[in-house]
């Protein structure tokens, strides 16, 4: 993803963060520290268009943890409003497993779903992530309070 | 914790990382980052001296997630090899809840405690954390290879 790219994908960026339902990431954040964190700090970031070119969706790609730990990858997903529904997120993840294992990564691990976004949760179970432990009101959701958040976990078979 | 006190702190956090048994640090890690990662980063960082001003280990207190998971925090601690055995993790863990009520955090989270690392386990434990979740082989142990680690939790009572 290069930075016009990312300008590009912003809003959609913030229309997910404002929402908060989804990311613990701070609704506040501006334009530069949300592209160090989604595009920088990342091992990789990639972006979704489709044939005309307009932006579907995005992920970033990186090691979950560092020196001991950083064999387990961990990645974040954004779809665009408008692009629901269509597969995306099933693309991307799909996607991104190619790259972590092409990386060498031999895990991927999700550390914060909210347990109220069942798309989510149901389509990760569907491509083979396992719910591996729940944090009990890890997530202030807007409109349902305190909600668990689930860690999940998929060995990335080589 | 002062830039000077790290600087006394630093032999005892380099041969925890070079060990590479209970942290996911990077063992190679610079003073300038390591100084960066458990002194700036964090909210805070609190140093555990004896009476004769001896330093026996540190901790840091911070938020686990930002946004909508910022009322969760996370503590990291270290003790110095020659300060072990005598309930410094324990004080260091109940001064570090005391803080984060004070805080306002309303529970706290490990995010992987190494599974081999029994004495840390049963310690949290006895603490009031429970293992809400186990992640398979993310930790890669010097000696016995890959090892589960897992997120502990507490709700901190108010």
């Amino acid at each position: 993803m290069s930075e016009k790219d990312f300008a590009a994908f912003w809003p959609v960026f913030q229309e997910i963060v404002t929402s908060a339902q989804t990311y613990t990431i701070d609704p506040a954040i501006g334009f530069d520290d949300a592209y160090r964190l989604w595009c920088q700090a990342p091992l990789a970031t990639w972006v979704a268009k489709d044939a005309s070119g307009t932006l579907l969706g995005s992920y970033y790609l990186k090691a979950n943890a560092a020196g001991p730990g950083d064999h387990v990858c961990n990645c974040g997903y954004m779809v665009a409003p408008a692009a629901r529904g269509q597969g995306v997120a099933r693309k991307m993840c799909e996607h991104s497993q190619t790259q972590a294992k092409a990386s060498g990564f031999l895990a991927m691990q999700f550390n914060a779903v909210v347990a109220t976004n069942t798309v989510a949760v149901a389509l990760w179970q569907r491509l083979g992530f396992r719910i591996v432990g729940t944090v009990p009101e890890a997530f202030r959701h807007p409109q349902q309070g305190l909600v668990d958040t689930h860690v999940m976990h998929k060995a990335l078979m080589r």
